[in-house]
């Protein structure tokens, strides 16, 4: 048996989230379905990260097991030329049986785009947050302290997803302005933990943009991660600003 | 009668085009469709430029008239709690009756949006045209220069929209590399004209392209200009890597 690995992009919008599900296409179905086409056999697909319904990536990670002799070069172009414009297999090789995406990883990064602008521009409306009112960017900058580092993110964890440990190392935390590209104020929220917890990124930029329209005092975020209680937080920040960028190994 | 002239931003790829036509939505029938909730009455909507269906704006300028005392400050929140969330009206004022989008205008701005990855990036399908082989963006840019100045564009205007000049001039033309927000390597086109002839744009989009492949020399615009020739030149871009970014008054 063979095992392959690849890397995959995809735009979120049209999905239910990247696992298979019963009430709508799924990135994962998309892939087998490619997979079915190319290899001539079913191949379920492993992902690195459950990513939600609008949810993006730009570098998930994806593995298949096939007898089929196609080099695992070729694989991206095979799978391209079957698949739904909206996913993209960027880079594909082969590993031995005992990697995994999701339990071999060693950290995830994401990306969250935030369309500051007093209306949201139409052409970001599918990968951005919309907030109307100009965001402290420093005040936002300063609050990241209190999540980087090991903590239990019990207080950021939605419901619907039951972990026996809470306890995750964020690793990287930082916000920024960036340059306007596509006639907008973008802020960007980046984040890099060991792992997380069920819409543990969407919790935490949730409340970074409270702590960026002055709701919400940087101080009180140890409080409410001390407190537990998800229902005293923040609610999270919308799907579509947020993307899965790279899961490293 | 009152004159309103607003700056309408848009994502294109659901459009037929900015026109009302009778294949399918447009921008100007959307517009005109909550006008008519917001103002009560019928009220025809022009344009500054017309865009093709795929092709988006952040910056068109509209009109319209009515007897409705709505005051100009407070059309942009009126239409766009009725307009679909492609279409966002950023702004608003009273014009006397001399105004008009498109015979007022000094000039127009495009921008065009290229991918330059070997996989077209998911997240951009929409918004940019893609190039899989790294461009020569330096060549490219010394492209730029046949086509600033004002010249007869015949050999860069698709057929379908007669005029009776097809001398224009070229205000500015720059290409430059874009930071990369989305994951993506970006090279984008900047054209500012005081008019341009029916896929002008896209046309000399297309052939700087080219120029950035090896396909074609820098030199040979020239020629391709005074040709006059469209079926000599090189395919227009796709429309969706186009922006209309701001009309000048």
């Amino acid at each position: 048996m063979r095992y392959i690995a690849f890397i995959v992009a995809y735009d979120g919008t049209d999905f239910c989230g990247s696992q298979r599900q019963s009430n709508g296409p799924s990135v994962q179905g998309e892939l087998e379905r490619a997979l079915s086409v190319v290899l001539k056999h079913p191949a379920p697909v492993v992902l690195a990260g459950r990513t939600d319904s609008g949810v993006h990536a730009t570098g998930q990670c994806g593995r298949f097991e096939t007898e089929n002799q196609i080099p695992a070069e070729r694989v991206p172009l095979a799978l391209n030329q079957v698949l739904d414009r909206a996913v993209r297999v960027l880079s594909a090789r082969e590993v031995d049986g005992s990697f995994h995406p999701r339990f071999s990883a060693q950290s995830r990064r994401y990306r969250y785009l935030i369309d500051n602008a007093p209306i949201a521009n139409p052409l970001l409306r599918q990968m951005a947050g919309h907030v109307r009112d100009a965001l402290d960017v420093a005040a936002m900058q300063e609050a990241t302290g209190a999540f980087i580092g090991q903590h239990d993110f019990a207080a950021w964890q939605s419901a619907g997803s039951p972990t026996s440990s809470t306890v995750r190392t964020v690793k990287k935390l930082e916000v920024r302005c960036r340059d306007d590209i596509l006639g907008s104020s973008l802020v960007e929220v980046e984040i890099e933990a060991d792992a997380f917890l069920y819409q543990m990124v969407r919790n935490i930029v949730g409340a970074l943009l409270e702590v960026g329209q002055g709701k919400l005092k940087s101080e009180n975020i140890q409080r409410l991660m001390a407190g537990r209680d998800r229902t005293k937080c923040p609610p999270p920040a919308p799907p579509q600003g947020l993307c899965l960028v790279e899961v490293k190994y």
